[in-house]
């Protein structure tokens, strides 16, 4: 088992990577301050991990909410059925809540804790590739509104985190590649040489190579914590980690919640970022070509929705989380390995790298 | 006009107390850092104050959103009104929220701007007695669940707050008297001193004499600073503010909200606790009676409801956020002025005070 200690001054944390962590109390019970646990998980997740989870909890009064399963429910109702469940059971202040399962549990789980009583403790043990890498760290937690994704939220940041490798042998494939949409992310944001790894050590990872998925998970989190731990509010540099993000949004909202997968969306996003890069004449084809190449090695979609048009695909960009003072700024490359947060660009050459897609579709 | 510092460091802000201050640009526009401003108002108060109010803002693209009167609407659903005008406006990150109205609009608002885009600005305009003196300070933000007060909600800084005596002029006699009990609570808390004045000027409160009600604000705005700065989070003596509540919050949870004004629950709690403390040996009959007829003169109920039968009080009690490790806590008093945070009593004395209350209604 690796430890990694994300510091964040008297909000540090640490993040326990390995196999078959789930059902070992010795890692968690330090982390819970009061006498009350709650695990929240979701169907699909709670039938093969909730009963070791509650184990490991044993020396606590626990309880356990199971909600549905999908992006499509994370939403402010399925929340509320978590305070729903606090409430009944009268956990108080000093209870903790644990997110047992992928990033929309513990998106949703992260904000009731931020929220219950005004904030209460929690542990997140994320069981698929993309929560493990993505979630784990930076302490955004939050749920979807119809008019855009992420738009409700706090920053909350766990007691601890259980990334157990174990639990993404029963992730389906589709899952597995969402989850290498956000590792190949870290590669392409500021780490060249992982990128190298990344290329050398596809197949392995997509083939579940537990050491290969506990290095690629454990170094995704170290590049991650260095860039949440120089502006852990967001306020700047921190923006690089939604590098594919904001063309993600639009086709995850564009093709509505659910249909395409985050990482999937990301995936294709960090492509079109890579065309506007070379638009621009920041990076060559052949680096386009390398990213392309290894984000569709992943078993990842590399080209944008036909039935998305140009004109809504901007429309949803521009309602983005990114736009400052009515200015659009994206993640681009000035290398592979090498990104800036910038608002060098025109909205006509994000119209035409969408459009070039749509063109090649047809 | 008078200005009081609340220090919390970086999130230090102003508060300003006076009469006519709602037109003045002046002193808000500092304190704006984007360029959107949504005034979240109800509408009673709205037809009142949102004209001057939006002007005060022209400098800046300005919406506004008017949402229910009333305790029993601060809920998650009015609270998502807000985030539906945000999102039609595409208001962004740096967009600042302005709370225009009482305790209800000033604690959806800010819970609202604690979570739009995980965190915005928002400045506080309260407009009645009860919000200028404690809402203004201290950052608590939420909303309710029908299983609990508050339950849902954040900590979250204003900018800066802005008193404004004159609109005290247009409040109903029974919301004056409702603020009056919070002001009356600073008094019992921890200043003796204070509670002499109030003795003495009682009438000129009640009679809306703007020099009296603008020492009575900044004099328990004052107190609460001095309180919340020691325990900005809550974790041990800012519960003394909790005076009067948990007896409080039981009152108006168990009658239904909006039936009894936050403030008249309040003031009956905090007769509640005094009795308590005299069953206990800790104050004298004399102390009692000079709380009651303090908080009787401010035209505020002394009786605790007859509906609400002694069992269903305790029950009430027990799920309030006070609870720790399943051990109620209460603050009541070991003189007048001079208040405790304490779990030295009986169940059975909570209990024996109550259907005192009831014996007397009988």
């Amino acid at each position: 088992m690796k430890t990694l200690h994300v510091d964040l001054g008297e909000r540090s944390y640490p993040i326990y990577i390995g196999t078959d962590l789930l059902g070992r109390p010795e890692l968690v019970s330090p982390h819970v301050r009061g006498s009350q646990v709650m695990v929240v998980t979701n169907e699909t997740v709670g039938p093969l991990y909730l009963e070791k989870t509650l184990q490991a909890f044993a020396a606590f009064e626990t309880g356990h909410v199971v909600l549905p399963d999908g992006e499509q429910y994370k939403t402010l109702e399925t929340w509320n059925r978590i305070f729903d469940a606090l409430l009944e059971r009268r956990f108080d202040r000093r209870c903790t809540l644990v997110a047992l399962g992928g990033g929309v549990v513990g998106d949703i789980t992260g904000f009731a804790a931020a929220c219950y009583q005004r904030g209460v403790d929690f542990i997140q043990i994320p069981t698929t590739l993309l929560s493990q890498v993505d979630s784990s760290v930076g302490g955004k937690t939050g749920v979807n509104h119809p008019l855009g994704k992420n738009m409700i939220g706090a920053f909350h940041q766990p007691r601890c985190v259980l990334a157990d490798t174990a639990t993404l042998q029963t992730l389906d494939s589709r899952q597995l590649a969402a989850g290498i949409a956000e590792v190949i992310k870290y590669g392409l944001i500021n780490d060249p040489e992982f990128l190298a790894w990344l290329e050398e050590h596809m197949a392995a990872l997509t083939g579940r190579d537990p050491q290969a998925l506990a290095f690629a998970i454990e170094r995704s989190c170290a590049d991650k914590a260095v860039v949440v731990a120089k502006d852990e509010r967001e306020a700047g540099s921190r923006a690089l980690l939604n590098l594919g993000h904001t063309f993600g949004h639009a086709i995850e909202t564009g093709m509505g919640y659910g249909r395409w997968l985050h990482g999937e969306a990301v995936a294709t996003g960090m492509v079109l970022a890579a065309e506007l890069s070379e638009r621009l004449g920041w990076i060559g084809s052949a680096d386009v070509e390398r990213a392309r190449a290894l984000i569709a090695r992943a078993g990842l979609p590399v080209q944008a929705p036909a039935e998305l048009s140009a004109d809504r695909f901007l429309e949803l960009m521009a309602v983005d989380k990114k736009v400052i003072g009515g200015k659009l700024r994206l993640v681009l490359m000035e290398g592979l390995g090498q990104s800036v947060v910038t608002d060098r660009f025109d909205p006509a050459d994000i119209r035409a790298v969408i459009e070039a897609h749509h063109a090649r579709a047809a």
